[in-house]
């Protein structure tokens, strides 16, 4: 079975990793997560490799238990903007968190990173999981997870509405006449909705991709109709083939019921490839990373997913614990995930954790391996793509000198950047401006 | 009269500029306001004059009627993120308004910028003057003066207790023994006060400069009162060597009366100085620049400090219009200035109009002028140094090129950096982390 276009690709930045002793490895920088130097190598890396975009993830609250990562990294739209100054074609995303923040600042800030992108921002929409956020942010209470999804559709609906605040072709700027700007073409948005009040101007003109590139990462009930509804792409779980084909058609089916296109809305699972010239290579590289962690690290690392519940009142070797409705708001399709799995397989508390905190990750072996799996996925019409999470070291390394040349090859991935935005080079339409389009 | 140490010096950068006609001046990029190239270059430049500081000022609310500068410009933490990538030495500043924003959020973005230029950034705390702005931002109106100069100290409180989260040497990142950090060193602010309620800890530790730099500009009773207490350095109006010296005067009486020292707070004036090889250049310079503009564009200019009052109703040559309280919760010392000048002048629309739009500056002519002036100035105690604000395109290039070298001659001023923070070169002590101070 073959398939028209090529694979999009975006890989995450983060430090000193996802995991709790990832940052032990020698080859890895210990402020990893705290290293301006260290991201603008990683970013250059990736767009040496032609990479679609790279990605930096967020969180809002730590409590001492939080992973290292966690505990001290930047924040995302300052270092996507350091980047933006050291890299030219590769696309910058990032998380924000609508629950606690203003559309107002969200728009304008990520409008302004686009901007001195020259057209490659990407906002990765969430709506904060965890509890403990709302402690930070002067809130009642953290809202609900239904409510954080209304409020988000609302939140993403309004920022849209001030990037549209300039039509393309408002701004004249006629030295000879005196005419900057043509009044006609600038619009308030005049928003009163159930969440937020938001008159508008925006203060910054759309960007040469229109607006941001909206992603999306829910997989509950709710997180799948927001993406289906909203987002240009979407995170998914790469657990295997059958469930990326499945997520794939969901989603996808889900967005031409809300009257899109099947390709508006690109289908990107993360992936955490270990590479090596041989087999043998790959597996020495995971058996290092593996031998950093302990079981304490692990079962404190599954703790937070589950609200940080204290798992130390269980015994390692017995069955995993029967936690009833626990975990269910935060993370829960991996929580109930987490709870299938064991119940069916009978897993132990240590297996689930140590399984948890660094499974052998699915994408696995020598370079021909991986790309077959990739190639496979594609073809099977699983996947629009991959988002690339490193766990070793110099995993990112690993898949643009090895992977990607075979892509390259069989022609799945391209040699050189089409465009010099993000929405061309992902290949999603420029935004008509809601106001060009009522009036026309 | 001479003076110890050396005079502090930072420019805006303000694309277009502050004038509703400046844009047209042949030597500018129409875009400059949006245009990065344009920012990295001046950056660079006033970098190459061995400034302590870069500054991005920022507003909130727009109209058709706003300036050139602020319909479309960067939003300043995103840009100041990009200059960082781009420069070395030189201190990143940037306006972020209390009044609508999060603490939590605002203490990231600026540590985060902090960390990624190597402990050089600045923040400008400034409280939103303008009532409109509470229409983008879903609140139920614009708090007062008086509530917004409380709510900004709590604010600065609240941020500089998050600053503060971790310990300098809290970070251990032993790979050998796997301990990361020590959980002593982490603390809680869980600060419950009036305005906040924020628990923290953040997510970032301390910069080499431990806090950003906090600069303020309020001239009002409870502006001055909140920079005494609070801020490390302070733009005030430039208008007169008197003025400058009574707010000096005054600022740091007010300071120490907060227990703090006169050097702990730096008074710098804003000046556009226009600099030519010779008075008659300068004055060609000068004249250019009021050529573009005209009565109708200043008369609008003027109305943005009166909350937009349509001016356009007064006869052009009539006596200025008795305001009342007109314009009074805003830009208040402003508009009490120009109603007391014109009044006591016995000024027309016209004549205020243009003479705020844009008045013949005071730094005006060849280097030596504009270096005698300045070190007059220093050596009389009314100035720590100055802000310089560039009115002519080339007015940045001129000011380094021509007048820097007067300042440097005279041992008024570096020709090297001394530190790599911006509290270095500003001379400004590392604040103490409030919890070693309370166990030690």
């Amino acid at each position: 079975m073959s398939r028209e276009g090529q694979l999009k690709l975006g890989t995450s930045l983060h430090g000193v990793g996802s995991s709790v002793s990832g940052w032990r490895h020698p080859d890895l920088p210990a402020d990893a997560s705290i290293n301006i130097d260290f991201y603008i190598q990683q970013a250059k890396r990736a767009e040496a490799g032609k990479l679609d975009f790279v990605f930096i993830a967020d969180g809002l609250h730590i409590t001492e238990k939080s992973i290292p990562h966690f505990l001290n990294r930047f924040e995302p739209l300052t270092v996507l903007s350091a980047l933006a100054a050291s890299t030219r074609n590769i696309g910058l995303a990032g998380t924000l968190s609508t629950s606690y923040s203003e559309p107002f600042t969200v728009a304008r800030q990520f409008a302004s990173l686009d901007h001195l992108s020259g057209g490659r921002a990407a906002w990765n929409v969430v709506t904060s999981p965890s509890e403990g956020v709302a402690d930070n942010f002067n809130k009642g209470g953290h809202p609900d997870h239904e409510t954080r999804y209304r409020m988000a559709e609302e939140y993403v609906e309004v920022t849209r509405g001030l990037w549209d605040s300039w039509e393309d072709d408002a701004l004249i700027r006629d030295k000879e006449s005196g005419i900057f700007f043509d009044p006609e073409k600038l619009h308030k948005l005049n928003h009163k909705g159930e969440f937020y009040q938001v008159a508008g101007p925006l203060n910054i003109a759309r960007s040469k991709q229109g607006h941001p590139v909206i992603f999306q990462a829910g997989a509950s009930e709710s997180g799948r109709n927001f993406a289906a509804s909203t987002a240009d792409a979407v995170f998914v779980h790469g657990n295997s083939l059958e469930e990326a084909k499945a997520v794939y058609d969901d989603l996808k089916q889900r967005a031409v019921s809300h009257g899109r296109k099947p390709e508006d809305i690109l289908i990107l699972p993360g992936i955490a490839p270990i590479v090596g010239h041989t087999e043998e290579e790959a597996q020495r590289k995971y058996d290092e990373v593996v031998r950093l962690g302990s079981v304490e690290d692990a079962v404190q690392y599954l703790s937070r997913y589950f609200d940080y519940h204290d798992f130390t009142q269980y015994a390692l070797d017995e069955p995993f614990p029967d936690l009833g409705d626990f975990g269910s708001n935060g993370f829960r399709s991996l929580t109930d995930q987490i709870k299938r799995d064991a119940k069916e397989q009978g897993l132990t508390l240590r297996e689930v954790a140590l399984h948890v905190a660094q499974p052998r990750p699915l994408f696995f072996g020598t370079p021909e391996t991986i790309a077959d799996r990739m190639q496979l996925w594609f073809e099977q019409q699983a996947v629009d793509g991959f988002i690339i999470l490193p766990t070793v070291p110099n995993g990112l390394e690993d898949f643009v000198e090895l992977v990607v040349p075979v892509l390259q090859q069989r022609g799945l991935f391209r040699t050189e950047y089409e465009h010099d935005t993000l929405r061309g080079n992902l290949g999603l339409n420029v935004p008509v401006n809601r106001y060009v389009a009522s009036s026309s």
